[in-house]
């Protein structure tokens, strides 16, 4: 059985970037080393749509995300929280650890934060330091308005910082244009790479906040990544091989090309969620992202059982649902190395593993509902 | 020409270390996955001759310092730091960062503190909650008298941290034994894997005085890595594949045996003393450890131009001096991946450039010594 990652990360990795890997060990501070970082970073830059520098940390991307807290709050300072799932959850949690006066902006899972909530909170709260929101809440398959939270921002003094580990590279996202100060992902997601390298971008605003904020820590100081980045190197032995696979992935999708590539992706998802639909199925979250597919286990099935027979039986590795949502949906990624024909043989499996479950449904609704889906997309 | 990595981090990693590393990815949740981790906490625990548990973080050796440093000390507490070198200095960064009131045990660069040193700094501070020291102090050479430390500390309710980053796994330590309460060490050095992972212990002394200290981060948070060990799981996203292939080198660890591979590096790094000796050159450190030698250029000889003229004709990349030794010493690892014929080739390649840059030496000197000393070791 030929075995297929569709989990909303990791994400299927190309070849030539797997291999990138396998290459021998150099040394991290040759010329070499410091010019592929410098490739990356610009790389990088084009990907988050910004002109400010994008930092390369090694670590998971909660270790960006303790970067971004760390770095623009000190202890007791207000932070409006926009939180619709598990990983608003991870920023809770991070702005719980340094100290942080949380507001928060809550919805139920499966809902999105409105602009309409982001502006009461920050009319209610006019001396909030920042807004932590999140690009594409992977627990859910919710997605975020952005561009209009960052409107609101930035008519604040407050900075927008946005996680945007499980979406950026996959769904539209323009750093400077929607006001986004400080953006961090991740390499195991759309970047198309294993995890072990967190990126982080950091505008004017963010700095001035930074360079007024006391010191927190030491590793995930971005003061001394800015210094060493000015040179084009990093404080710390890096991920250096993980950097110079992160450069072939990359340049897959400079060959691409950002729009081409979010374009895709709209309508990889736009198709899957009518496939979903045409087998009776509904898609969980109410605002959907185009990074990955959410789905509601039917009532009758269960989700947990079929989600690893689906494993077992035809090969495909999708995500249960976690925590309080663990049986009740599905989640199935287009992020990374993967195409139409990838998702569409998942939904062909999902439906064979439906039917055997005995949920009614006709064989082929699905696929041929995603085919004209995507043949009518452009 | 064929290059050859010799600097003391990152070091040569074996090629089916490599191979694995361009596997698929795989779902990092999947019980294979956590049956890997699990393999490999217990490879680490026998490496690091401890039982304790020993906790995998996604960073560099730096990071794994931070949660040393950050899990143990409350603000303002007191800690004794040794420091005899850009590591210790590492040490301090970290512990300024952290707000520690600092009492700091020095010696020039090329000397190791002595336990008398240390004696002395616990009588006058019994207040002190932990003592930072290094194995071994990469940037000069030296390797500190831990078991001494150790025996001290042990008397006293401080703490005994240690950096092992660039030692453990090639010159004798035992945790346990030794009294070492946190030891951390990184992928790169002796354990023969590309950067991007580090490794912590923790001794039951060191976990009464974290559970007793206030939350001061996240992701480095040992509490949560406990919490989550306990089920052979990490908190956050780790880099799964860099653990995956972790794996590998560390069953060939186990194969060698952990005292075979001391008693290897033992017989080597003295073989290369006696060797540098030969060539009419000194070793830098006054207490050499056994995971590189450090040799102190000879006058008249540009330390730096011979240092790249050595890489650009012979292909062997050694390491400069860092900060204010750059020129004035050439540090070669014996660490990872590497015999002890691969230490008689850089030897050869040393007497070679500096033969081209007229310093006076009888060929085969260097190497014969080497040889010689080596067949007499066992």
């Amino acid at each position: 059985m030929k075995p297929r990652l569709f989990t909303p990360g990791p994400t299927p990795v190309p070849e030539e970037t797997l291999l990138e890997l396998a290459k021998p060990v150099t040394y991290h501070r040759a010329p070499e080393a410091k010019a592929i970082l410098a490739e990356v970073s610009e790389d990088l830059k084009y990907v988050f749509q910004t002109t400010n520098p994008v930092f390369t940390l090694t670590s998971s991307g909660t270790g960006g995300m303790e970067a971004a807290v760390s770095n623009t709050l000190a202890a007791d300072e207000k932070a409006i929280l926009c939180t619709a799932g598990r990983w608003g959850e991870r920023w809770r949690g991070i702005l719980k650890a340094f100290g942080a006066n949380i507001v928060a902006v809550e919805v139920p899972y499966g809902k999105a934060v409105t602009p309409e909530m982001l502006e009461r909170a920050l009319s209610t709260h006019p001396d909030a330091k920042a807004v932590f929101a999140t690009l594409s809440e992977t627990s859910t398959g919710v997605g975020h308005d952005l561009e209009a939270f960052g409107k609101l921002v930035a008519k604040t003094p407050a900075l927008l910082v946005v996680d945007g580990i499980s979406g950026l590279g996959a769904m539209e996202c323009h750093v400077d244009k929607w006001n986004i100060d400080v953006c961090v992902t991740g390499s195991q997601k759309a970047l198309m790479m294993p995890p072990g390298l967190a990126f982080v971008s950091v505008s004017g605003k963010a700095w001035r906040k930074i360079d007024s904020t006391p010191v927190r820590n030491f590793y995930f100081d971005l003061r001394r990544a800015r210094k060493s980045l000015a040179e084009s190197d990093t404080p710390f032995t890096p991920g250096h091989t993980l950097i110079r696979a992160q450069r072939v992935s990359l340049k897959k999708i400079r060959a691409e090309g950002i729009e081409n590539l979010w374009a895709r992706h709209a309508r990889i998802a736009s198709a899957c969620r009518a496939g979903v639909q045409a087998m009776g199925l509904k898609v969980f979250a109410e605002r959907p992202n185009n990074a990955l597919t959410v789905i509601a286990v039917p009532q009758g099935v269960d989700g947990t059982a079929t989600l690893k027979a689906l494993e077992k039986k035809y090969g495909y590795k999708l995500a249960d649902g976690q925590d309080t949502l663990k049986g009740t949906i599905w989640r199935l990624s287009h992020m990374g190395y993967t195409d139409a024909f990838d998702v569409l043989g998942a939904l062909s499996a999902i439906e064979l593993v439906l039917l055997d479950a005995g949920f009614k449904l006709e064989p082929g609704a699905g696929v041929s509902a995603f085919q004209k889906s995507y043949a009518a997309g452009k």
